[in-house]
């Protein structure tokens, strides 16, 4: 196959690539259409990382007001609250409810493995607000 | 301290409510702050939730053009020049690389859980294609 190879963990392995498959018209149309979706996934990803930064700067100022006021950082009602509505809109979104459920987990962790890296590299890892 | 108690798990919750600090002018504005914070927060979260549907429906489609041509699921070069690119834009963005390196690995993991559970349920799961 044009472009495929054996990768080292035994998987097979197919570079995307137009020169590959010239004089393929069949194949050279799924490149095509490959590239342009693989567009559209690149755009998607820069604007869920851009996302995912003011999300992060959110919980942070939230951990700031909740220590200095006195709060507490886990608020179960709010932790309801936002389980439920990101079901509903990824229902309405046409995305497995599921999956709604592993981002809000996935922002939890992320946002408690960061705060362990800054504290073990010696630096100030702020509040630690992973509920928000 | 009002609005609080302790949780089932012996964690302290505080449910963040302007009715509970009355007279208390300065975790009002705390609360009234904190508010604020969270409609930004959900609002993100909407918009992550459906650009994540997007990102799915992409990814369905560029595993059915694979298939069709006979390509392997499998793109190497694709998925170095994906993690390069996520971590420059997490950090023009202000983002910790890794955390742009684990959303990678959760787009990854959600895509093979979805579709196993798709087909233990006995649907088509279509054709997998968690690299696009």
């Amino acid at each position: 196959m044009p472009g495929a190879n054996d990768s080292e963990d035994g998987w097979r392995d197919t570079t995307i690539d137009a020169s590959a498959v010239e004089g393929d018209p069949e194949r050279a149309a799924a490149v095509q259409g490959i590239e342009r979706i693989r567009q559209s996934i690149d755009n998607i990803d820069s604007a869920i990382i851009s996302l995912l930064a003011e999300r992060f700067k959110c919980t942070s100022q939230v951990g700031v007001l909740k220590a200095r006021a006195g709060f507490a950082p886990e608020d179960h009602q709010r932790e309801d609250h936002q389980m439920k509505r990101l079901a509903r809109i990824a229902i309405d979104a046409g995305l497995d409810p599921q999956i709604a459920q592993m981002y809000r987990e996935f922002v939890v962790t992320e946002a408690k493995k960061r705060h362990e890296r800054i504290a073990q590299a010696g630096g100030d890892p702020g509040v630690l607000d992973i509920w928000a």
